[in-house]
């Protein structure tokens, strides 16, 4: 394992920013929905693309976190918050590649996640949570500010904690044994990247528990 | 003051391990009240069972978060959303034993949560803070991702969040004053744990003002 | 740039002060509104008017956070709550005062935050980020845990993120330039209140894109 360098870092830092772009459209689109003006917009667009990174490094002790240091990751978000607003009326033919960006995101947050977990200490089993949540972490943010259940726990949602999880699991592992190459963790994050979408194009989803099987909790 | 060892540190895991399990289960119940499906349960689960914990390891900077680095935290919090898939018909049944259980993890929670945060150079008021939020943070987490208000600020609830502080305060004091022996500590989280079921049983609750009595904040 | 001392201290945290009493006041109101009991407005407001500056120290790694060793914060937090328990039947005419100090605390916050990130290691870009989060982080934890989507988000609400982040950039490039004394940066706040109270009374806001112009966003 070893922090990427040179041209490395360079395609590495690439793929992030899809990612960062993707989840800052799917932060504005939803600031839009909720009734949100264009401060929420921006808020949101930064709050998704940024927040998983930054509930990682908050959680693993990398202060200060990531996007007050690389602040590219902010400029990137607005970008995407500037997206949403110069191309809003053609939003619906631009639903396949935010998809696609979306699931690169998940990739790569995922597998680096875990890479910098273990790099600062945590064991494989954290690691592996810390790059879960560092894919998942920014979109439950921004539904929690928008007043909604996160998208990733709702019933009838398409796989989307499960394919990060397989990624920052292997990922946690082959650091953890010795196969952290950089080559090893790109091809799982192309895995994490191929399971969302294909998640996505074969509506896979998970069972939930009716309802009415459960009592009220007290109060 | 000193971090327990050996056996000690054995009791104090097993009774935080209960803990853990009933917050998990509270999590994964209103999961499915929420109409989450089985990530989601397994994801609040999670969420409540070690938020207030990683909330106090942020605050006080004791990085990487304690349920990161003990996983097998994570590893009960997952058991007590199982519990719920395999038990949901008889929940009704075991409503008594979680609410002993949660009881159980509310007073650890708080005397353990002011105990490490006196460790890392809090005074006693702030441990007091701490050691309350940690007790109290996990279901705060919960009630916000499932798009509720706090059960423990709500109108008409039981005694939660003062149990937890009395038991704080106690314990930082206790701590700060030199008398954090483990036999003490240990008695104020029975104390916790006794005023909470106490309130339950006896329908403690505090006033609220009226409603109306409040003008509407401007926007 | 450096630390203040003496009566400089002193001063800025009489002027933080009434700027946590304002924004423990919002809490405490916002509780009252949402149907909670005392210990919910005791809750919310210590939320509103430290939630900001915990952030802040989270992200970038100066912990134990402020207001747990300045624990006046949390003494003068739980003052606001019990302003609104004794005053709430005057609240209406205390509307103007509040909304004065409310911006005198979103001034010093904004330019708090940005020198006290860049103290940090945290570059001007960053620096002004924090600022600006120090500002508005501790109301919009207020608006979700109370079930709201944040204020400073939402359609024809008057400025409020943009006069914090005039501010934090201000000072953020004021510190990073070498112009960090204290007479400018006093001068930066009182800028952020007046832009603030300004955009209140003129009924400054920025616009919003249509809600029918985005289309549903898959689950």
């Amino acid at each position: 394992m070893e922090e990427p360098t040179g041209w490395l870092a360079v395609v590495r830092d690439a793929f992030s920013a899809i990612g960062i772009l993707a989840f800052a459209i799917s932060g504005a689109l939803l600031a839009v929905q909720k009734r949100m003006d264009v401060v929420g917009m921006a808020g949101l667009a930064v709050v998704t693309a940024t927040g998983g990174g930054m509930l990682r490094d908050m959680l693993i002790g990398a202060t200060p976190v990531a996007a007050l240091v690389d602040w590219w990751m902010l400029a990137v978000a607005l970008g995407g918050a500037l997206v949403v607003l110069a191309l809003h009326r053609w939003m619906e033919r631009l639903d396949r590649p935010v998809l696609v960006f979306d699931a690169i995101g998940l990739g790569i947050f995922a597998v680096e996640g875990a890479r910098k977990a273990i790099e600062h200490g945590v064991g494989p089993v954290g690691a592996a949570f810390v790059g879960m949540l560092t894919g998942i972490g920014g979109g439950m943010l921004r539904d929690a500010l928008a007043n909604d259940i996160p998208a990733v726990f709702r019933r009838d949602s398409r796989l989307y904690l499960l394919p990060a999880l397989v990624g920052s699991s292997g990922a946690a592992a082959a650091v953890a044994l010795g196969y952290g190459h950089w080559l090893v963790l790109a091809i799982i994050a192309a895995v994490v990247t191929a399971l969302r979408i294909m998640s996505e194009l074969l509506r896979w989803h998970v069972p939930a528990l009716k309802t009415e099987a459960i009592p009220t909790i007290r109060d």
